[in-house]
């Protein structure tokens, strides 16, 4: 056979032992989060049915979904008119394809499984998506995303539960965030109170844009798709609102406190603040009426996580949602969830510096080899430092000291224990500090508390 | 949109909460003990290019691997010629697989990555493999590996850190294991021995039915394969040896001694039955010269795990391998490597309830919900919990105490808190001892300590 450089497909990525040590360490993190709020784990297979997947993200979407040839013989599936139909012809000779997000297989898994389910029904679930986008800086075609979510009660408190856990996993990681929040019933209200109700989605993408383009460029796209100048004027005001989360809400009450969805969305974001006050949550939770979030399957509170410190788009998002079932066959089942982006989130911490010391995670000695009575000595010391829950490691072979070394100081271990035929002789060995620099010797019996 | 009955493919698993508790416990035991022996952690995508992964597994592996369809139009592919041929058509429109196994995808890392390991690399890696097997009891189309392996030392130290590995996890998880070990260096010296060097793997194949098919039987394989008569008789006594790792060594040093490659081989069982020996390895480690496991690529001591408790096939298999990354560029690269199988496995904790009370992992308390200032007195409590290292959970709604009680019972939740208006008025709760039935008061100031 002829040799093969190897490579990777584009968009994907090997994760080293060093970027594995972090991200586990963030995973855990999170993950320990989502334990302490009494969440369960859920795992879904890596493929799902095309027909599970298809229909549920768009037209752009579905052509993001990566498709699984049939095993066997697929070829007599393939006519001539298919020919000229790449999209039909794909779902005849694919019946499976990657899962997109963890959002539908996790709303499947419920209604399959809804006889087992206790509801409400608290998941947690972290497993990578594929998504065959085009690969760019930050933007990869396979990813891990991390989703908790509570299904099968509208009770606000979930939402509450939501932002506590917002706020306990950045301060675990050390990354100071804003966390704000809106409500699609109050953007629905808004569109209303100025007569554009069917205009909802105009209205809200043009206003989800203030922050980078301007007052005037919005009120520019919002005339473009066919707002009035009355509505654009009574909008105007709404998209300045500033002061307390109260404040603005009271205001809000002012303005579209004829639209019956819009005062039940103020009276739910006065209900989930309130209840955070008297939790006493120290997280920075801003009501900010031109957040939108994209996806249309939100119907009440909608939430995105900003890092205060580190320029990043969002790291975290969510929402209310009312249907996500029933495309299954399961109606009327309320949820609520918040996805949080790994990538992004490990971004935050590489750039800021905030992951702890590795070496806990990986080998704290390494003994170095000299072969014969030495190697066996060193070989049974080093048992009873892994039964002391040290990771510990032996050179494997008889090699020159410098290359012994050398690799102990590539791999970053702190300490290189040294046991030749002197230290064998005393029943002592010689134990090196690799950051410091410094050597001692140290009795056999004395080991593990010079390295703990 | 038309309903779906959602289902998910055949082969392939959605895992319920339990089971994964289950498997957490199972994997985090398993990861615990190779970070220990200061093992690293390495993830590779979940596809690699078919070119990677093609030809790695022979011609029925090869059908075996999932296919991704290309992005885009890959319909202008589709030639006439090609629609005879659905291989070759396949690997036109599908540039990319699913990982069959955890070792080519290591392999294909060392090579591309040998810049910037340090050798000898010690890795493991915890991941899905996909294959397009007929699926049936105990077989899955997605399932999980839990590979180690060190790569880049010849030292027999490594293949003793493995059997200490073995000795390690299964301890842990309280199952009874047979370690058996042969050595393929062994097995060309007996087909060598014999005379028929060229028929090594016939030979093998036919001795590793011994324990099935009795000694006729494999006789009769023997000769059907054009085996003498002459050297069948040779053969029998090496296949009914018995007594010590150390007697079978001696007696098969008198019978085969005369292959260098054979002496080759028993100098390194004798080598690796020492250390063990010297480092009070109390794993049963037993020399079967019957055990030959199919992959080619081992060249050197190769490993088997059986449980003795429980009727299954082998749990964990590996061995020592001379060339892995030769395909790749990058010869003479010694390792060698176990693989955990983790749903026999988790089969054999199943089967013997050795799974340890799964409460730790899940919530431990839940708060009934009366609504008002009793439901804000629970949820500061239940902080409070939290903040302790207690996974805690709230009922979301203030619904019928019965419904409540149930939810609680079916999620085997240990404890329940009750904060009725009289326990908030007495600034004490209910607390409820869900296996005992017991209920008592406490003072909330004293609730942690009850319930740690």
């Amino acid at each position: 056979m002829s040799v093969q450089k190897p490579s990777i497909p584009k968009g994907t990525r090997d994760f080293s032992p060093a970027e594995m040590i972090r991200r586990t360490y963030m995973f855990d993190t999170i993950k320990s989060v989502f334990r302490n709020f009494g969440f369960l784990p859920l795992e879904t297979p890596a493929m799902e049915n095309l027909t599970t997947l298809l229909g549920k993200y768009g037209d752009e979407g579905d052509k993001l979904l990566f498709k699984i040839l049939n095993s066997g013989d697929f070829t007599d599936k393939i006519t001539s008119e298919l020919l000229s139909n790449p999209n039909a012809l794909a779902t005849r000779i694919c019946e499976k394809g990657l899962r997109y997000d963890l959002t539908v297989p996790f709303a499947r898994y419920v209604v399959q499984h809804q006889s087992e389910i206790q509801f409400p029904f608290r998941r947690y679930q972290v497993q990578p998506v594929w998504r065959a986008d085009r690969p760019q800086k930050g933007r990869y075609r396979e990813f891990y995303q991390c989703d908790v979510d509570i299904i099968g009660s509208r009770s606000l408190i979930n939402e509450v539960e939501l932002i506590q856990i917002v706020e306990e996993v950045f301060n675990r990681l050390g990354i100071r965030v804003t966390l704000k929040m809106n409500n699609r019933k109050i953007l629905y209200g808004i569109a209303e109170s100025i007569g554009y109700a069917d205009k909802m989605m105009d209205i809200t993408i043009a206003v989800d844009k203030l922050d980078k383009i301007g007052l005037e460029n919005v009120n520019a796209e919002l005339r473009s798709k066919g707002i009035s100048e009355e509505a654009v004027a009574i909008l105007e005001p709404i998209l300045q609102l500033s002061g307390t989360n109260e404040e603005k809400l009271n205001l809000l009450e002012s303005i579209i406190g004829g639209s019956e969805t819009g005062l039940k969305g103020i009276e739910e974001m006065r209900t989930i603040f309130g209840y955070a006050q008297s939790l006493d949550v120290k997280l920075d939770v801003e009501l900010d009426l031109s957040l939108a979030r994209g996806l249309n399957y939100y119907t009440g509170a909608i939430f995105e996580v900003k890092a205060k410190d580190f320029a990043i788009g969002s790291i975290c998002g969510g929402g209310r949602y009312d249907d996500l079932t029933g495309i299954f066959g399961m109606p009327n089942t309320s949820g609520v969830g918040i996805s949080f982006g790994a990538d992004r989130i490990y971004d935050v911490l590489s750039g800021l510096d905030l992951f702890p010391e590795e070496a806990n995670l990986s080998t704290r000695i390494i003994f170095l080899n000299f072969g014969g009575d030495e190697e066996v000595a060193s070989l049974r010391l080093m048992a009873e430092v892994r039964k002391a829950g040290i990771a510990a490691e032996i050179y494997p072979e008889n090699a020159k000291m410098k290359k012994q070394m050398e690799y102990a100081n590539r791999r970053g271990i702190p300490f290189v224990a040294i046991v030749g035929s002197e230290e064998l002789a005393a029943q002592q060995l010689t134990l090196k500090n690799m950051s410091s620099g410094e050597q001692k010797q140290v009795a056999f019996v004395d080991l593990i508390k010079y390295i703990a």
